[in-house]
């Protein structure tokens, strides 16, 4: 089919209603910040046979690729704006294909506010290539919650449970054994479609110090975050919160339990929160009716120690999908 | 080597002075256009075996990557201010091949005064995949020139000369026979580092009603200006513009000129410019010293048409290299 056809058919029907798009007639978007207000970009790519496997849905695909962007921009407490779209076929993704595709962006559009100001689409030779920059609102002024923030004495917290998108990517990958259905299911759901909470997060991550969200590894995570704050942490792993399905899984294979902490997939935030907030950040998360658990504290050496229920440091294996080497 | 050295050594620097940036240790970059300017967004892909063969120097691989999506700004109006990178590459691009890029970018990044903001950087299975997303500034309650303004009795106007990247083209695969080493060499230049010049654009964008940098090739390109704006045109195709080396090309395959109509990789800017504006955008383009050519007009028939020098239509045959289906 024609490439404007497919545009003014699929992707024009997602930027409607946002003026700067020119309704993906043209080559550029004008982004013009609402009064007062200053952008917060953040940008993520998926490539078939890396990210992905390639034979799910395309909704889904579209899905996550919008929503590991939102959790950025969660991370940063920026309010969803919206995004510019890089989708590169190959030529086996037809019509139908890219009908599904934006068929799920916007159903997340609708979910999160968002709304596509522009793009770029072109072909590969082999392998789904996909891109997406999300812009996010924060006042201007505002100093934005970094890495970097983290100060000795912090509580670490995290927000949901931790090694379900881990479990998930096994059952994709035919790997995942010794759980129910049901438990397979779930989390094979949570690999495809996390659930970053922007709502949430802008209020907690105000109250942080420092903020990213958890795409590449709790432990992986919690050492960038320390590594630019130029400190070190403690982390206790009976304290990581587990889901249920995964708590089961790790009874079945308990010498595996380090690989839900070294696995990825869990776009989930990651907040170093200074004594004297703890209090206000846990009756936020309580009123939201969210799970966020401490799970240790900011230390002066610059290391990273995970210890178990009895405080004795358990050796960090790398487990999990070092999909990222990124920024 | 580590991503984050790789990250520090390479990229970091390429950051430098962008505060929003935050020397690149976050997954998010804070864009505060400066008071009273709005930002223009561009995003253009290029995948390895479609937009390029794969054995390019890095650096100049870059150096397109970059200038692909400052002619999108160029024909906009914009002014270069920043972007965001997402690179994806294959096991094989070594510590080597990424010095050789960043120091593309470093270069471009001088000469065109724009500044790496964030990005994101991941592994392929195969073949090296690069997106790019651009930002320029215009003034703030600015009305950008878009493709679909042109208007029945406009001049069309194309900057520079066309063709010569679809020769380079040819030449980067083999195919280019009949021309002399020099303009080979030449060909082979214009296809892999256009020169966009965006203080040009800026000042020449200001007085067209319409404006679009060619890139899918000077017919598709003229025709996707008419479709937006409800028009036609009619070329002259004598009055193209080509380059010396173009014009011996020609000489010899007198029957293949065609091709360098609807070959792309140009990066020039096409222009539909009001009769009362012609005299003060000729005068523009002759103070600074550039082609700038007068090729047809706009015509209130929904039909594109080329003619020859005796005002013969010619037919319109599908040259060059479909790589865009984009937007």
């Amino acid at each position: 089919m024609q490439e404007f056809t497919l545009i003014s058919r699929y992707f024009a029907p997602l930027a409607q209603g946002f003026a700067g798009a020119d309704g993906l007639r043209d080559d550029a978007a004008l982004l013009t910040p609402p009064q007062g207000m200053a952008l917060v970009a953040t940008t993520d790519s998926m490539q078939e046979g890396v990210h992905f496997i390639g034979n799910e849905a395309p909704a889904l695909l579209a899905q996550k690729l919008l929503r590991v962007n939102l959790s950025d921009l969660a991370a940063k407490g920026a309010t969803p704006w919206c995004y510019l779209l890089n989708l590169s076929l190959p030529p086996a993704c037809d019509e139908a294909w890219i009908a599904d595709f934006s068929h799920g962006l916007a159903q997340d559009q609708a979910r999160y506010g968002i709304v596509l100001a522009g793009g770029d689409t072109t072909n590969t030779k082999a392998g789904i290539s996909l891109s997406l920059t999300a812009f996010g609102l924060v006042k201007a002024g505002h100093r934005l919650v970094r890495r970097c923030g983290a100060q000795v004495g912090d509580l670490l917290y995290v927000t949901g449970t931790i090694g379900d998108g881990y479990l998930g990517l096994k059952a994709a990958q035919g790997e995942l054994a010794g759980v129910s259905e049901q438990d397979w299911l779930y989390l094979l759901g949570c690999y495809q479609l996390p659930e970053p909470k922007p709502e949430l997060a802008i209020a907690l991550v105000g109250l942080a110090r420092a903020s990213m969200d958890i795409s590449d590894g709790l432990v992986q995570d919690v050492g960038q975050l320390c590594t630019a704050s130029g400190v070190g942490a403690e982390v206790r792993a009976e304290d990581v919160p587990l889901s249920d399905a995964a708590r089961r899984w790790q009874q079945v294979h308990p010498e595996k339990r380090m690989e839900l902490l070294t696995g990825g997939d869990d776009y989930e935030l990651l907040l170093a929160i200074a004594p004297e907030n703890v209090k206000d950040v846990e009756a936020l998360a309580a009123s939201w009716c969210q799970p966020l658990t401490c799970i240790g504290v900011v230390v002066a050496e610059r290391k990273l120690e995970i210890r178990d229920a009895d405080g004795m440091p358990l050796q960090i294996t790398q487990g999990g999908w070092q999909h990222h080497f990124g920024y």
